[in-house]
């Protein structure tokens, strides 16, 4: 052969937007590395601008960037620094996105409408993402919105063991804060051999159009009530979900999501509830003053830092969830 | 300006494969069109092979297949069907799938499974298909697995309408069969101002292992209930709630789905089950040992045609729905 | 560099669909390696499901599949093991199809057809497939219609060298079976260094209309003919042209072809025909019904397995023929 | 509706590349609209470089070029010109090649070469290219080449009207020059109700080694043969054909190929050839030495104009050829 | 044939993003068509959601969107947009982007440094743009960097036929600020037939290191410079410019430029400056705090509105600068 | 694991098209490798043949021409060796273009222009090249044109060091021959310490229409002048720009490009130029009669070369040019 033959190498490298650094440096400190340094500024008008201070060049790359407040800006600097990294001669892209900005518009609820999530996907592989990491979608399919691999890390087993080490499990019941979110309390009921609720809003049949009413659907009386969601943005529903399971008898409630956006006025509202306990994921940073006592924040860093390493060396993301994912 | 300027004209052609024929002579009666004469048949091996006797140069083509059985057959002669029209120089392809099949693997449930419902649209994308119609999709957001527009109709207008004319609708509840579904039974408690009940299946805590009972959530004692589904297809879960309703004391269950897929056993199953009434759309053929006298088959033909009409003249397909679209 | 870095590993795993495992086997047998364990079965309504029982990620994938009956459900099934494997992070995907389906539709006959073997090469690269294997294309044009690399296997060497082994050279004519396969012949010419005759389908000049003759073109009498071909479906034309050979005064008549599809009815043909054998290769199974002592089955999986290892080593597939590919 | 709505028109502009544009003239005058004035010249270093003269937004475009010497070079400028149109608005682009270039390039005929005629296909399309309109394409597979519609034009009606109105047909035999053209001697048999004859070029038995030796299949003494080819090149196969005719007895040879490319040395070859008549149509310039009075020239532009027209006009190019297209 | 055959119709509807209606409300006006009415708003943490009130099927949409601060959010919510009209069948979506935000990091300057310009073509396409139609990119360039037609519009002859109605012509020299713009300056000289000078930036050959002095390339003593630039962003260039200049004996300085980004610092610095007018076009809103007496903005509205309405009526957009487009 | 795992190798394998052998060899020696054996030839027609006598399957391949004269053939030389590596199983294909051709139409300086620097770079990336290695573009901003990583490389270093060697730099000013390339001079003059000046051509104000004048803009009485161009064409630019210099009182001048195309009529130009010396690089191959004692080339075949080994080896190009790239 005409040529040079050469042994191969692979090398993984590890990078974080600006918006959530802590959590990119807990998951480098699980894997034992350092993340590469990078420059990464806003000009006076706001365009972003983005810089690799050392050579990228055939390198697996990850780069960590969860889409939090302001969340536009954020998806922006992730789709900068994934062009740069392309046009750098990177061996592959994966994307870790803790919180994957715009799940919610997953369909259009109405004609006219975009399907925002689908659009993230799409905007994420034309700047060159190949690949996903990410955190408990708001719905699994928009896994299927990516035109290549997704590894959908859960954290059901972190949140279930941590809830099951604090309660008894007898007493325990599993409620859904709306019919759309039933089948994640399902999963819960599951894996916690606990019955389930649901808090269903519907219009009041005695009162004319649109006002409505929290109608707990199952049995909630003296049990005490774990409420699961997704993620928790404003507080709105999940407070008054709450408020209707003390109304209907629960001995106590236990608010519980993966994501802990806690936008205004979410503080407020988790402060002045009777909810005893509210029980996060670091996936977002935690805003300054939601550091109240009864919030406690669960971190996914070694999670995730277990799913970048098994991607990089081609073992089972599977394997993380015994066989769930 | 050097050249030939003429008035635009268009004109709409209507097709369709050989999977469903009655509802696509259904859909060209309301629509007041003849259905293109086609040539389509199997070789000796099973390819098939398609013709079209009339020119479709320019038109914009709307091609009807329903996924039933034998589905990968009928899936394959859309797509062949679709590259024909492309080559043929169609203007534009809608293809009008009024059950979508492969639709419920829309996620991988475990880890290396494929997303089939994605790698249709895609395979439909890639044949030359320009739009989608369909028919009350598993889920949602697999309108957005196909990157272009999809036009999402809805049987809840017609199904709805038919159920609150046969039943008081003060003794009516409205039951998931299952903890996914529950999104599905909200929207028919808002149409029909019903309370909301869930048959949950969950491992039974007095029994070691993976036993699991039906469990009734939410007050079903002297109602008739109306199981409501997108789709039943062995018919086994929807009977077993059946069951366990009747067991939680219902006075009657009524069922009703937007596709009456009803594979082997269902027939037996639906037979044999208490249930008093089952409703589908004829958006499926209907098996011939189907025809009971409990069941009820409605038609989606005027509604698929006016959503034709609205595509090809440019109109509203969300005001079909009033704003639901 | 911030990172780490590893020496580099390349694995190669084989698959199975379930058209034709008995030479999946064969040629696992000969590379040495087990089939991947795969899940594999049909939903009531038809629908498939698949899933790996090994982690994929990172390897590179080598996919056999068939195109034998019912090939529209083994297309799918292929291009949804594709899905699967893409979004199970591999490394590349080869698809290996001994028998390539719809290959005869490669061009538009007539207007408003379909290029169906373009459309499968499409869908193949839309599922995620980077590389195709295949033997003997019924047009070597086919490999142009995927978008990458296609290693193209011949039977030639095979099979000349069986039948050189068993007739007397000097006594053998090869013979077209019609104008379009008479390259096909022409190569079997050139390897056994023997005289060409053609069977012509032509109208009959004495009779009025469409009726046809087998014309005979070229010397045939007390000659052994090999009538050569690519495929043989329902034997029709085939055994035509056997008997328009013996009718022309042939001593003997042997038929051989790479792909023995043999639809009915073409055990019966092949059974009652004067042909004196028959000589295929296992690319596609044979029917229980087919096994007459007449009919000669060869094995490919030997060269099937030296061409996918040449893949995964990066050898030349092209030295596998001589320099003939 | 907010907006503007007026009635749609449409508009065809016609336009041709420098390589042949007697051809492109022929065509305008059978259309009766002018050619678009455009500039179109080479920079010092051999860049092309085209403007349009007039506005195009908005047109159905057709441009006209022939792949005609320097063959790169005009392809270049037809790619050149899609770009130029495609960026100022075209609203669509059809182009028409009478003379496809690098179509015999249509497969690997041995390891590590390209497949040039689909490569060609892809540049077309990147380009902007949304449609082909070409001439008797070297094998009718390469119209699945391209992604999109392709218009293939016969010559054979022209050809088979000019030859039948010339000679006998009781004497007339179709020969084909060598095994790889069959199909299209086929075609004539079938038009012209002629017999069938193959020169078949093969190693001659008696000598050693690789020399070959033109052998005649089929009858041909004292016939008038008309030896068919869709392209004749450098003129030493057709030659060497015609002479094996003689040489077995013919009474006359008359060529016939659609395609004149006529390279050197074609002209002195034609001029010194036993050959009576050699038919070509004008998809291609004739080189100015070859105005012999044995070369007729039937030209294509009445069919060219008619297959825009019906493309322009949505009508069926099909019907130009009575179903054979 | 079978099917409907209708008149074609073609209607134009005028969208705007949040970023600059004030412009979008000029620009309606200027056409006499109402902006179509949209719902957008930010959801609590940020997600942007939008839904257009009326039916956009079939319809040329043009939606306009200037790329002022917060920059990347406005770029997000165009995007967004795009993909809702996609989805709602929109015939074709022009995207109207007075100023094109990242246009200057239009190459990489440095290793690993996105091209960011590139990426929001790409992005744009992504999400469902036909064409873009912008003002006085920064590099000319910028307009190959989108898949699909490009209408660029051109300040130059509003701005030089203010500054020629004020200025003196035989005192006027046209200034670049810096080496890089010298073309921009060059095309006011031919349009005003004045002379060049620069301000070049370069190291102080007199004293150690980076330090560098504005040297002015060229005669401006006693001359009335107008300093040209695409767009000024903070002032500091300009303003530094502008000192230059008076200090080598300009009698005036008068500053132009299509785009005012005006960010911070801009307002102070021009304020500050001695520099007696500074021109700039509406493309940018204004910001509140530079509305002094020496500002002057000449209005985009009846260029962009021209030339939506020659795109839609497939008119001349080259045509509105003479041929200088 | 089921399957076969080994040790990854790579491998690099060095091509050169036709069009510029000696630069491809200078790189070959200096890699200490062989350029792997290549048919390639033309046909009588003109359609570039070409296959690889090696293997390449899985090698990372390196491809080398230079866009000269005739540029068009060599053009699509390149785009047919890069199909045949594509299908050939390359592992990756780097196509290194010293001279990029068509980079000066860079966009549409009229309407109705193609972007042709565009236009190559996606016929590029359609033939299946991953990565494109050139030096000194005619416009940064052509890397962003292609779809994939670009290694820009800069002459800048190589000449500036060769003029400094022998031009007492007190007395060197840094001329650019117009308006639209002083960034290129701007880059001497940081690089040289030396200041800069400008030919400007203008209308001459004194005279009607459009005669022009070159204006020489900066102070050049008795300085060395370098003029500074990327590429020198037929000579007229800068021909007349150093007749200008002169004019105007310079010493001496010497004139450097990057590429030295030299269309007629150059050479007789530079011969009777009163310019001291021209100094090129060897991007292109020097026409034969410019070998005078004026004229010096600069190999850009180290450059080159440790640039392909930094790709090969995924080290950093960028650090070649010591941050500048």
């Amino acid at each position: 052969m005409t040529g040079i033959k050469t042994t191969g190498e692979k090398k993984m490298m590890l990078f974080s937007g600006r918006a959530h650094p802590e959590l990119a440096k807990e998951v480098a400190a699980e894997l034992g590395v350092g993340l590469v340094p990078t420059t990464a500024r806003d000009f006076a008008n706001g365009e972003i601008y983005v810089r690799y201070q050392e050579s990228v060049r055939g390198a697996d790359c990850f780069l960590i960037q969860s889409h939090t407040t302001p969340i536009n800006k954020w998806i922006m600097e992730q789709l900068i620094m994934i062009d740069a990294m392309k046009r750098a001669s990177a061996r592959s892209i994966s994307v870790v996105i803790p919180f994957y900005g715009y799940a919610r518009q997953d369909k259009k609820h109405r004609g006219r409408e975009p399907i925002s999530a689908r659009l993230m996907a799409d905007l994420l592989k034309t700047a060159g993402a190949d690949r996903i990491l990410s955190v408990d979608l708001h719905a699994d399919q928009v896994q299927g919105y990516f035109d290549g691999p997704v590894d959908h890390l859960f954290a059901l087993p972190l949140l279930t063991q941590y809830i099951g080490g604090r309660v008894d499990r007898d007493k325990l019941t599993v409620v859904s804060p709306d019919a759309g979110r039933v089948r994640v309390a399902d999963r819960w009921c599951d894996r916690l051999g606990a019955p389930l609720a649901i808090v269903h809003k519907r219009r009041d049949p005695d009162v004319a159009n649109q006002v409505s009413v929290h109608e707990v659907v199952g049995d909630v009386r003296d049990r005490v009530c774990v409420l699961v969601d997704d993620m928790i943005d404003t507080g709105g529903t999940i407070c008054a979900a709450a408020d209707a399971l003390f109304a209907n008898g629960a001995a106590d409630v236990i608010v519980t999501a993966t994501h802990g956006i806690l936008s205004e006025p979410a503080p407020d509202r988790l402060k002045n509830s009777k909810v005893s306990e509210f029980v996060f994921t670091n996936s977002l940073p935690t805003p300054g003053e939601m550091s109240l006592d009864k919030v406690t924040v669960v971190s996914l860093a070694p999670t995730i830092a277990r799913a970048i390493r098994e991607v990089f060396e081609d073992g089972s993301v599977t394997s993380l969830f015994e066989g769930d994912a």
